[in-house]
């Protein structure tokens, strides 16, 4: 039996060998570090057993898939001490995610905040233990008998769902059993940088229908110092998260008696989602969009031939009752069916092709109350939504216009770095959760991923994500939490034409059903303002800055001219303003800096004298500019959009 | 007995006599020509019995009062010659209305366009005959036996919804009777002018639960020339209806399947929205507004607390159902509630009142569906809608502010001489519409009153027109049809705050309510629009204009020179476009006129050469002009917001 390593050497065995003991013939200290094993491209427990000829690499911390052993393991460990704390707590699942752990735990209430060092600390005393983590299988009658005396109604539940040829396997460690497909480590030893960071409700199974259970959450480490530099980013991130900092700098405010995921926005917040619209709209009517505003409900009927009401209802807020009312009317979840009827409003020729319509929409959906998040999951949010309605040969040329002005615009809010391209293509084995057929799936998705290779587009491929018409290129990014939530898309639609009867007079004059393209630009105003607030940790650049400057005299005898110089800046169109309370000015710097202003402008005798201002930029202190020197430098940066001022670390 | 008389005059009679016989007395001409008389300053029916000193004038066709019985006795004659035609009729009410009368009929159907000439040609016949009016009073119990014996089911249940002290009064002309407050004609001789004009359906009582009626409109004059006269103008007004015109320009269509009350704008429409809500926008950024953008939805909850819930949710749109979901919500009717909540996100002090808040607001009202109409009663649209938060002090200032504000986007569109003002009172007799006591309705309606004096503004005053917590001032217009509408409305609340419970810490460090003034400044987007478009028959001025110039090469040899031209233009800011297609030159004029463009700028030899265009603008054709000096006159007609262009009358 011949096994390929890693670097291409090979090992030779003559009998089955678990993949740990292939870990310890490499070396000890690699026994130490491996959480999992990949035996021919699968990743598989360190105890699984290999009887044939293949290639084996050992996974560490280092490894995506060794973190995620690791962090299962502390999962378990987890568990482990809250059954040794709590011995009535039902456990429901504890799997790792992208940087720690969790486990959702049914304790008939939610823990409070001193519990957590005092789990943590019989969390450090189990894994000191070095508990050997044992892995077998059972029938399912034998997995259902054991759950259901261990008085564990959620596993049993789970057992149950279980395809009836699924391999049910548990592992065990001392007194504690858990049903797990694993993988896991050898021993709990490893477990020791470890710490609980919070808990929160989840509904069991995530439906809101269902019991609330305590979401345990955790991260884990090899070292200890990875676990504080985790803590202490993790602390800085939070400063930034857009929740908390958003409503700080009063961008917008929540409401219980309004409703969750309905936010308000205040005067800075609304400036600044104003600023991002116009300059939206203007870039798109210079690319040849033509604007439409359109109702924000319609008629079921609407939504039945689009196929929302079969596919989507559950997302949507419905008005009235099918059994009582003559019509039924709903919030929009999505633009496409208004803007179709706006291009039915008359025939078209292929003459009039390609049309580019786009829209600064507002839409609606019914999240549910566990999902939403600040400005990032809402009930209702504003967004640039358009469809380019094309003939076949025009197809390719409006993705790559679409694809271009995608990326003008992150280029434009600096964060073209911090995005990432999904290809989010259909599932073939949930033909529910679609229209079309297979045959049109295949064409639609064919275009689209040989456009995306022909831009170089650096995507990445996910099943089950398409739009229930058609395939979409999602523009993800990721939140201070580490969450990922897409920001843009652009979808390839060749279904909705054909259900709308949306037709062109083609040359021969025959009629056509036109392709369509789904897109986006900005995104939703509500999710991007909320990247934008975390990534520069408020401090807007100064073109999207609700307030550019601010005046701010000595001194009530420099009054007059602060007002003169604020006039000045607003015959310039700079948001300027003055500050002409009777405060100290150090306690107006103080807050005017706390307000993230870009530019602090301090105004007394020296300054009147030379018709200058004391600039105090995010670059620090400046010193004196004559004001018209000045003027010309905010309006430049203005009009440029620089993400940056001159002097500041660009971020 | 002495009667004085409109020029002053007195007569002296020694018996009681009636209206109509002294008109007799003063003359033959002034008896015929009599529709109703005024005693001491009420309307009456010139049966009337004069029996004591008084004032009296003789009303004609030529005093609104007069038109109304002459129009009201028209309304009658309908009535006859449906009943001789129609013996299975049941009548309904049958009122003048400004311009016309009307009659809603119970035949279980509508009429058909062609049964109305042969209801008209009816009544002349009937009016011919001269036929004399004939008043007489019941007791309750006779008239509800005369019309339940009549078959007459509608005038049953309105004689049993009159009060219990109601004079009830009947007319008869020859066999036809009907129950009627009056005042009528004495003749039907009069009524010879006389046009049906249309019909509709109309629910009985308005209420769209009531059965369905078919109401006949009519026109009625006292000379043949008059009529005609009427009905050309309103040929001539209908072509300039935004529901029809509005729709042939693309401004906007409608779907069933969308539903009623819920227009799509179209490219054109949206861009003349976007450019209103702009300049909207910008003008109340510049007087100190501060923009807001919040949910247009929230739960009941908040409407409890603002009233709405109580006073207004019959024309609301609800989602959810109070006895089995945890949370109903509602589309926002009004945006006062949300801006409280913005106000409320902090504790504010005298130091920062007045604050002034605007959004450009979407708000949902669930119209009847007999109720809509076109862009004007819809049941989405979108305002401009603001509140003024501020110390009692400060309340004058403020409503001349709002006062200013709207005088100055009257004067923009060129409608302040369209527009009446309307001091709209609460109805101190229906206090169940109504929030607050009596003392808080005088006192607010007593500040609107002296600032409106103080103001100068002429305003009539209307009650039980009130908001259900403020008096407004209502900026009224009237449609092509005549019918009036709000346009802009200003409301002084002395309610909501402290339901609110909003405050500001005042001087002496105690916690006060604020005053709020509720305002719109430009009012409805779609009804002003729809208001421009009527004005205008579509010729909106170039500011507002969808398209401003459009270049018209005469054959492709000039598209490079157009191109160019458009390409100038563009970059001055100008909404500018060529026309490339492959049509003859005088088609694409006649298109870009039949679009109501404002500049049609023809290019051929001679203006490449001279590096000219050839205009045609709404003045006529302008001949040939530099381009540069074209561009000069274009741009400064837009930046000065001209209503007209050189040459053309002014409308």
């Amino acid at each position: 039996m011949k096994i390929r390593l890693k670097d291409g050497s090979v090992k030779e065995y003559d009998a089955p060998i678990a993949a740990i003991d292939v870990a310890r013939d490499l070396s000890e200290g690699l026994a130490r570090a491996a959480c999992a094993a990949r035996v021919d491209g699968q990743t598989r427990d360190l105890r699984f057993i290999i009887d044939k000829d293949c290639d084996v690499e050992i996974l560490t911390f280092d490894d995506d898939d060794g973190k995620k052993a690791f962090r299962h393991t502390a999962s378990h460990i987890l568990a482990h001490a809250v059954k040794n704390l709590y011995p009535e707590a039902k456990l429901a699942i504890g799997p790792a995610t992208d940087d720690g752990f969790y486990y959702d735990i049914d304790i008939d209430r939610a823990f409070k905040e001193e519990e957590l060092p005092l789990i943590e600390a019989e969390m450090k005393k189990l894994a000191k233990k070095d508990m050997k983590l044992e892995r077998f299988e059972t029938s399912r009658e034998e997995a259902l008998s054991m759950m259901e005396k261990a008085g564990e109604p959620y596993k049993v539940e789970l057992i149950n769902d279980l395809p009836q040829d699924a391999v049910i396997s548990f592992y065990r460690q001392d007194d504690f059993l858990d049903l797990c497909a694993g993988p896991h480590l050898i021993s709990s030893r490893a477990v020791k940088a470890v710490k609980l960071i919070g808990s929160s409700g989840a509904y069991w199974r995530g439906n809101e229908k269902n019991k609330m259970l305590a979401r345990v959450y955790g991260a884990a480490f090899t070292k200890a110092d990875d676990l504080t530099a985790y803590i202490v980013a993790r602390e800085e991130a939070k400063k930034r998260d857009h929740n908390k900092l958003g409503r700080e700098l009063e961008f917008f405010t929540t409401c219980d008696i309004v409703g969750q995921g309905l936010p308000l926005f205040m005067p800075k917040g609304a400036k600044v989602l104003q600023i991002m619209q116009r300059f939206v709209e203007d870039e798109e009517e210079r690319r040849g969009y033509k604007l439409t505003k359109t109702p924000f409900m319609a008629k079921s009927e609407l939504y039945k031939l689009s196929g929302h009401w079969d596919h989507y209802r559950d997302s949507m807020f419905v008005m009235g009752d099918e059994e009582k009312d003559d019509d039924v009317y709903a919030l929009r979840p999505m633009t496409c069916p208004f803007q179709y009827m706006i291009y039915n409003a008359r025939q078209h020729s292929y003459k009039d092709l390609p049309i580019r319509y786009s829209e600064t929409s507002s839409l609606f959906r019914n999240e549910a109350s566990g999902e939403m998040h600040g400005l990032i999951r809402v009930r209702q949010f504003t967004i640039s939504e358009g469809h380019l309605i094309c003939a076949r040969d025009q197809l390719e040329e409006e993705f790559k216009g679409v694809m271009d002005l995608i990326r003008f615009m992150t280029r434009a809010l600096n964060i073209d770095n911090d995005i990432k391209y999904r290809f989010s293509k259909w599932d073939p084995n949930d033909r529910r959760k679609y229209i079309g057929d297979p045959d049109m799936w295949e064409k639609s998705q064919n275009i689209m991923r040989k456009l995306l290779i022909e831009l170089n587009v650096d995507f990445t491929e996910a099943e089950g994500e398409a739009a229930f018409y058609g395939p979409k290129l999602d523009i993800q990014f990721k939140n201070v939490h580490g969450k990922e939530d897409t920001i843009i898309t652009i979808q390839i639609d060749l279904a909705l034409a054909e259900r709308f009867s949306m037709t062109y007079i083609d040359r021969d004059g025959s009629k056509v059903n036109p392709f369509i393209i789904h897109r986006t630009s900005i995104g939703c105003y509500e999710r991007t303002l909320a990247m934008l607030i975390e990534k520069y940790a408020g401090a807007l650049p100064t073109w999207l800055s609700p307030v550019q400057a601010i005046v701010l005299p000595i001194s009530d005898k420099y009054n007059d001219y602060a007002r003169q110089t604020v006039a000045t800046l607003q015959q310039r169109n700079v948001r300027a303003e003055g500050d002409f309370r009777a405060e100290k000015i150090g306690y107006k710097i103080r807050e005017a800096r706390n307000d993230r202003t870009p530019f602090l402008l301090i105004v007394g005798e020296t300054e009147r004298a030379a018709n200058a201002v004391s600039v105090r930029s995010r670059a620090g202190e400046e010193g004196s500019a004559p004001l018209d020197e000045f003027v010309a430098r905010i309006t430049e940066e203005i009009a440029s959009r620089a993400n940056y001022t001159k002097g500041e670390t660009p971020r």
